[in-house]
């Protein structure tokens, strides 16, 4: 296993990884708008300044970009990861070389390292008594709650980035056993009908193709759950010419996924002749071993959910009579009857170890909504109920305005007697 | 102008339409399985028996069987338009064919009529004094609320049908001038994700397809609007092989329109290439004068919006040195510096006048939502809130499951370890 | 039956038709740009001046507005149906009164006829002594090569429409048996590429919706032949969001249809499922028997190949227990054992008998060739070969250029240094 | 520069990357069933054992599998690049490991080598004296054509895999100077229906993403040309959400562009609003000074044709006031406006030099007819013209049945009675 410090590296290697990190995160900043534009305004009122901020994210170019704004608005930043396969080596290793002044900024993150270094490194981003804490997944702000409780005092309070961390935090709201307020980032419309979709569709295949070089088109490719993230990974697939089954637990999404023209079947079933399956669902064991025992010879499997259970990737391993690497995010597993089962990326989610993550555009969104939630926890966290609680609706407004003008696209506006119009109830037919 | 008692019919052309009519009427019926199931169970529990209920919709096929099954069930049915030009005459003329015993169906909905019979037949559905009133676009509300304060003692409640009419309720709700709770159909996501996208979408296709037997593949087209109709005609337009432009004035839909593949810009820019230019924004001027000024030659104007204030009709016809019907929905307009523009089905909603309506397994859905809604107004109107009343959530449930199984399609379903885990909050990395 | 020479209809009636086919025709020919100037050039060459030109083509607007054209061109112009169900009559009388000097035209064709009436309408055309021959499935040049072949020795050539009809000329050639030159205006890719695919795939999407008000999206449906006008019945109705399965005996066009996005089946399998099946072969029995037998309660069946073998009707109707139209394009079939099935347009071409045939701007192209070839035949009728003849390729270019521009579209030019370029083959890496 | 030898990798990094190589060819060959199956009949049949075979391909996984092929089918094989930027290291590694009895194999490439080193691997394959050449371009034949006309008369004949390169053996034939017969692999309907259109398609979309990690969904693109590989990167573009104009300059496919939804516009107006523009026209210059000059700040340059003249590098790279590479395939370039420029893989085929090549199902196919044209030469080389030379066509059939058994899919079959229907002109309507 990598040393989470690269101490194993060869100060020619380590130049030559730092210079392309850098590389990296000047083109994600280059196309990172929003997030520049909203950085610039917090850094001007100062509401970050001296702030402890504590990331547990995904630490590839986009995530450095954030961090690099929030330390530059003045803030204590430690940025860890989220994933232990997550971490994009080059840009870790490139953001401890930026001046951040006012602030500072240390990072603590290297691609594929084992459960215990992960947790040593969310606690040693803890051990600096966060103030806010911006979180993905939602293990960070278990930890404050769990064997971290001690500083629970410090927090202010956070952000949370991905439908299964809030999943998780509305358990614990609904438990009374939230002791802070954590804003849903993923509850904006400029993240979740984005991020979820549109990036996650987009990354998804990026990684697939990345890990495996096979054809899309034309293969018989099935997508568990149509939730945001399941639907853009299903219209992607579709867009690079896949037959795409889908399955749901849900009957009014599965409905949505009929209507969208795709074909909806059991797992049980849908698996049966699939080339390819990809779990995003938040759920555990979609891919079980009753699904494993049915998959056919050739079977490729992935999950873009956020964590590694939804592919019971445990009994695969301990069942198979061989495992071997055939390339880098494919792991071959020949099981007992002969069937040859591919598994990417560890059962990890597959846009980020075997992709590089979302589009810059879509994250420069998410992101510009994060740092806005560390702003707001600032200035008003001791305010907030401990809950998950929404953002201002005018930022969804703000952040989708300045995007449109960067993509070059425009407007309509009303006229004030279509305001008027609008806002009456007596002019019909 | 027609009479809308048909007087100028002959009797052999009368029985010919009538049995046209009774046709469209059973094939429908053999279709909308899911009202057929509510249908069936609300006879059974009685609540609707001498009911007095008002119902102003489109009159056609599948309406039709609505009020066909709420007259089975027992109540008193008045039947009228709420759009001048959405009438299927042999429709009309064979609901009052049918036995519906135990209670009665009355029809007065002819095509074609003008404005002033148009409200003698609203007034006319309102002479019954209704205890409950099925709304589409909201003029028989206002009707009750203006005019005929006098039969709002009666009145239990309502159902709207789309998004417009909930928009003036809601209108009406906030000046506190809403008498009655109007139960928000449009609200089911079994509604509004399906009658509005996917039902919108084809059914304005078929009606334009119609009107003008034009070929929708590589003709520039904007779409004024991307709501969930907005984006249903976006969606199939592309589907058809059309270049979309969408005009927006919400920049996350903006946003969202652009992350689909559409140009968006404003409709001043957008019109001025565009051979085809179809509103769906519930909002007058759309085109309106300085759009009109700046149409390119040949340009064909169509509207999905419930009125026919989008596009400004007067100003096309009083402008225009030449106004003639060149096909049966298509109205060609010369105007003073040569351009010819093609009106279809005069401004009103497209998909109705030249189409058939939305698909059968659609309305199958919308108009289970409402003999559901007007089940509840019986039983519960006078305990709900004068306001507009949202359905409880698991009718969409329900009917998403009949749907899932009249489609084919099959869910999966959680095991008892997968709902445990979606409820925990501990499990993590 | 309806008398092919409408004598049943009053006066009054024949009035109003007779007003409306005007419409249509007027509103096809403003936007036929292609035959439109290809037309005014022909009839300036004055090659067809009194020429006996006999046309069995389906009768509806586009094709009367290039009836109408050879006609003004100078001809003497007959002009009949290719097919029982695809005569437009409003069309049909509308053509009669048109003045059309310095030719002639006249029209003998009504929607509905039986078969005897349908080769006494082909006879009467046959009975000018054409010297020119424009068919559509290849009934009038067989007509001529075996009851009618008095009439050859006047007969210069012909040109001919469709797959079927090329197919069935080629076989004719092969075995010595072809007597004149025809045409072959389904090579030009002008008319293959857009006609087969676009103008199918449109039209049948229309007939159908229009015959039966149901749902395409969610749909599962079947289409027989991934040909080109299989294909683009399978784009369109994936762009409508129905779920497509693709029956193929070609092993390239199968594999086409994979990678396309569609599963490929034996019919035997893909029907079992299938809501909707469309046939677009061009062969005879590909919903026979044995496929009808295990037909799935409710299914559709259409057909889009030029004839009505495709779909075994015959034994549908003998099998059943009981045959009824319920709507004016659709015959429910009650099978022994309870299974309802429906027929669209007693399986003739549905685009035609329940739509409006291919769009205006498609038949603009596909007519242009006609045109082209009608004047290359009068022109050199007796120096081709007796065999199936290709039209010049630079007539492709031509209508391509002319197309493009009425689209409002913008063709790259080559500069000299590219010209050079690419005819080099000396320069490389 | 690296050295072709790899002389300058240490031991442990050689290990790391020969194993890594190895991994992607046995993955390769393991989906590379169609190659697999007719290898094994090669090999069986012996024509190859023996043969000096020189390859110019693209050196990565696939071309790999093809050179084990057929050295194991007993020929001496060379292998080295066609494109400077087109090799896989680790690939050119590992094929030296293999043990490939009867025949021999040797392998000479290595990406980012200059122009010079490229000449000299191509001549180093040719000093083999070699009897059958496989190229890919062009530059194989040319040499032996020009500098190396020597070695002709041991030359039987070859194979040419590009359109490109047919397109200069066309030229070269025509004018008489083409010695020896070249099997057009291009022309075979599983070649370039696929390999161009499907598998530059995903192949072009995977390297923009690989390179970029930007969001296509949204972004304006530009398409330079709609031949075969063009309308597949239209396609996967589309399909991934971008908003695509395309310039072509012949209009038939012009036409083609618009009907299946692209915008058609000269380079010279598309090209100012576009965010990405990808030329595949198989022309030089097409994003010349001139267009240059009006390309908006921040556009993104990618070529996916044969030769990196499509954009004009050097213009570039001269003009800007700085170049630098922000990321591994992208190079910034300053304008003296100011505007930023990126232009991917230094205008070499994005696919292959910052993707990874043609899906490997794809490859497959192609790759199956360049072995079987090797064997063809091999055994009819001296009877052949000296021409471009088709392919029999029995081999598509057979290869699309092949492959269409490999993904599972099912083909139907004539009876006896629709053969005969089939072949008959007698029967009609």
């Amino acid at each position: 296993m990598p040393s989470i410090t690269f101490d194993d590296l060869d100060e020619g290697m380590r130049q030559v990884m730092t210079a392309s990190g850098r590389g990296k995160l000047d083109w994600a900043s280059s196309r990172m708008v929003v997030l520049g534009k909203l950085g610039s305004e917090i850094r001007e009122r100062g509401h970050l300044s001296g702030r402890r901020i504590a990331m547990s994210l995904h630490p590839e170019a986009k995530t450095g970009v954030l961090a690099l704004t929030l330390a530059r608005a003045g803030a204590e930043v430690r940025l860890t990861t989220c994933n232990p396969l997550s971490t994009d080596d080059e840009v870790s290793l490139a953001l401890r070389t930026f001046d951040v002044t006012p602030g500072t900024l240390e990072v603590r993150a290297r691609k594929g390292i084992d459960r215990d270094e992960y947790f040593r490194a969310l606690n040693w981003a803890l051990d600096m008594s966060p103030q806010i804490v911006i979180d993905d997944g939602g293990d960070l702000v278990r930890l404050l709650h769990t064997e971290r409780r001690d500083l629970l005092k410090d927090v202010l309070g956070g952000c949370e980035e991905t439908t299964t961390g809030i999943h998780r935090l509305k358990a614990m709201a609904a438990e009374g056993r939230l002791d802070f307020p954590m804003m849903d980032a993923n509850d904006c419309a400029m993240k979740h009908l984005f991020d979820n979709r549109y990036g996650t569709g987009q990354s998804t295949l990026d990684g697939i193709m990345t890990a495996t070089n096979l054809c899309i088109a034309g293969m018989e490719a099935v997508v568990a759950g149509y939730g945001w993230c399941g639907r853009g990974i299903a219209m992607r697939l579709k867009g690079m010419g896949a037959i795409v089954t889908v399955t749901e637990v849900d009957p009014v999404k599965a409905v949505e996924a009929v209507m969208d023209g795709f074909r909806v079947r059991r797992m049980e079933d849908a698996s049966r002749t699939a080339s390819l399956i990809i779990t995003a669902t938040g759920c555990c064991d979609i891919v079980g071993e009753n699904i494993i025992r049915g998959l056919p010879d050739g079977c490729i499997l992935a999950n873009s959910g956020h964590f590694d259970n939804e592919i019971d990737v445990s009994y695969l391993r301990r069942t198979a009579v061989s495992v071997k690497r055939s390339r880098r995010h494919v792991e071959d597993l020949i099981m007992p009857d002969g069937r040859r089962l591919h598994l990417l990326s560890e059962g990890r989610l597959v846009n980020l170890a075997a992709g590089q993550g979302h589009p810059v555009e879509i994250m420069d969104m998410s992101f510009a909504i994060q740092a806005a939630g560390a702003e707001l926890i600032a200035m008003k966290g001791r305010e907030l109920p401990k809950d998950v609680v929404p953002f201002p609706e005018d930022l969804d407004r703000r952040i989708a305005i300045l995007k449109l003008s960067a993509m070059g696209q425009s407007l309509d506006v009303l006229t004030s007697e279509q305001e008027r119009y609008l806002s009456s109830w007596e002019e019909g037919t």
